[in-house]
């Protein structure tokens, strides 16, 4: 069989899958969670033995060793990954929830509830640890996982889902609710893309060139997630410490991440009072300032910005910083180079604070926080598929909810359109 | 200035236009929409003689009397449509509505609330009203509007858009607010599929074949609308009066809407008492059926069903019919043939409506009532703006809160990530 026909095999599989997956309740998709987390425990060894290949394929192909420890599997790590699907089934099922409901003036009864997607495929990169989460969430929500990882972490995720698999036989899940998209090809990726009709929507998850080659190729519902080129804005009515604070928190406390600053924006109005502190506290930090020439008037250690430099989303300790004559200013930077994710002002003006949340349009505004606060645990949803930067059916950190659509049931006594 | 070029500049115009319109508060909407009602009713002479030329031109080419019917406009039609312009005035602005608001335990203070999407996208067939509908719903929602409307209307959406604009220079509206996607041709409808990152969303609204081509081509996402091969399942528990009722008000009372009923499923256990019945009352009401072997069997009037009949959305005085053994297997039937639009069940047993509701995914479940009440208007959503029938963001009728996306707004006094 080739890889397009195992392909359809596996997309035919998980949407028949789906349709006896969608309603099931709580108890067994709480009791497959738990089957799961045990398999995983129960086959240390197995998994291990299989990421190894992974790991010593990686070394032969001169991988760095940053990449080699996001792909590696130990004891430790896998135990943290079965607490972690104990925690997803830990939370509500958000499959039934009625969103909306009342009695039309007919009579007849209109409820909206929240209904699982169906089948859901995730391309995403790097660590094998994303395999086992985003099954987890997606079975939580009722849906069928459709799991496109990383070639070269495939050994580690055929051998994650054989065990879900096999541990779901033993449930009311069906066993086919886990599907790991086969073959490593380029091709095996665009079958998923293609597949409209079989997969529901379409998560990538990873850099801006997969993204847009996603959204390019796909037929399927695409959701945008990660890419973060967030801002800091310093109001001319700012505290000074704070604002240092935060620049400092956005940027440094964990710089690979999307909701990490990329940029920093001053008003020249507090900029002689703010930029000398705040260079120097990014300077002790490793970070190196890429300015525009007022703020390179007040270091030298500062580089000269370019045009990419307002685009980029660093992922490292480097920041693009520039000197604005407006809100306004800062909110048309924003507008014109930003990814649409998280945007910072630090503002004790109430009214600068309301300009900007009603003017800047990102998936997240935070007035006086840091932009790392963009986050599903942090806001409380106790797990996230993904951080959406579009603006169709999920903006901003996707909880469970998001991984669901709705349907409208409607009751009556014989009710007929006059 | 070539087609392209001129697509480009009416885009970039309509990007700048959406975030002046996204902060307006409801009265500066409001006022804006009763503006453009009041020039619709001044300049009816100038709409009926563009609107003229496209009859005319309609008539040239052979069109049938009932498109030109739908094509034309006079006195009393502008009226209407400048009446449906002040209804969507006095509903409810959807923007700022909080979705979700909480404290997080250190303090942060996190809300989610309703923002414009930016600049929305609507390719429509056939009537010029649906120009004003579409511009009035984005207005007041908070979008700006790229319409695309039919090249048979060209002249009298031309004349329309104009009007509307030149309202909107005497408000708070920016003139840019609404937009006629310029030219005729097939390739003017391509740069609006590929204008990701000046148009939010696409909503095609018409056939099956125009809204496979713009998933098929488009980059910007998509909302399918439209299309509904919708069911009427008489299960072996109905009460056989209001079983007949329904399924003739789901195939008669508008047979050319995607909310009519086009497939008729009857379980066998009460087939014998009801096609007799049902038949004879298709028959009466002018309906061709077309049976599986069972159904032929009670009629010689039904014709032969093939697979194509299953499929069929058939927007006329036909419907298929099949006897099926249960309920799972109507299930199944509308799972393989159906759109996922609005499927209908009739039934005295509770048991069986709830299995049905779980079991079929479609957008909208009806219960003892008739498949014609999917529909905004009397969801009691006040206006509509197009059935969704995927999963993706909304699904069912879209009103006003459909055309929204959210973001999320966290106000600290300098919280860090720790």
């Amino acid at each position: 069989m080739d890889e397009r026909e195992e392909f359809r095999r596996v997309a035919v599989a998980a949407r028949e899958a789906a349709a006896r997956l969608a309603p099931l309740p709580r108890a067994a998709k709480d009791a497959a969670l738990h089957a799961i987390a045990d398999a995983l425990l129960a086959n240390v060894p197995q998994i291990v033995k299989a990421n190894e290949a992974d790991v010593a394929a990686a070394r032969e192909n001169g991988i760095s060793e940053y990449m080699i420890d996001r792909l590696s599997l130990d004891e430790g790590r896998i135990a943290a990954i079965a607490a972690a699907v104990r925690q997803v089934a830990a939370l509500p099922d958000p499959v039934g929830e009625v969103v909306r409901g009342t009695v039309l003036p007919n009579g007849l009864e209109l409820r909206q509830i929240r209904v699982p997607m169906g089948v859901v495929g995730i391309i995403y990169e790097g660590r094998p640890n994303v395999t086992v989460d985003a099954a987890a969430l997606c079975l939580k929500s009722g849906n069928v996982a459709m799991l496109r990882g990383s070639s070269s972490a495939y050994n580690s995720n055929t051998a994650l889902v054989g065990i879900m698999q096999a541990a779901l036989a033993g449930t009311d899940v069906p066993a086919d609710a886990v599907q790991l998209v086969p073959g490593t090809s380029r091709e095996s990726v665009k079958h998923l893309m293609r597949a409209r009709g079989l997969v529901d929507v379409l998560i990538p998850r990873g850099g801006a060139s997969l993204i847009n080659s996603v959204v390019e190729e796909s037929t399927v519902p695409v959701i945008e997630t990660g890419v973060g080129n967030c801002a800091v804005y310093v109001d001319a009515d700012a505290d000074l410490d704070m604002a240092v604070d935060i620049l400092l928190n956005a940027k440094t406390q964990r710089p690979s991440v999307c909701n990490a600053a990329e940029t920093l924006l001053v008003h020249e109005g507090i900029a002689d009072a703010f930029l000398p502190r705040a260079l120097q506290a990014l300077a002790e930090a490793g970070v190196t300032v890429h300015g525009d020439e007022r703020v390179r008037s007040h270091s030298a250690d500062v580089v000269a910005a370019t045009e990419d430099d307002w685009y980029a989303e660093y992922l490292s300790l480097d920041i693009a910083a520039r000197v604005v004559g407006s809100l306004e200013e800062a909110a048309a930077h924003i507008r014109k180079y930003g990814s649409g994710h998280t945007e910072a002002i630090v503002t004790t003006s109430q009214q600068a604070a309301r300009r900007f949340v009603a003017t800047v349009d990102s998936a997240a505004i935070m007035v006086n926080a840091s932009t790392r606060f963009t986050d599903g645990e942090e806001f409380g949803f106790g797990a996230e598929i993904g951080i959406s930067t579009q603006k169709l059916h999920a903006r901003g950190p996707m909880g469970l909810p998001e991984l669901t659509s709705t349907k409208y049931v409607v009751t009556g006594e014989g009710q007929l359109r006059g």
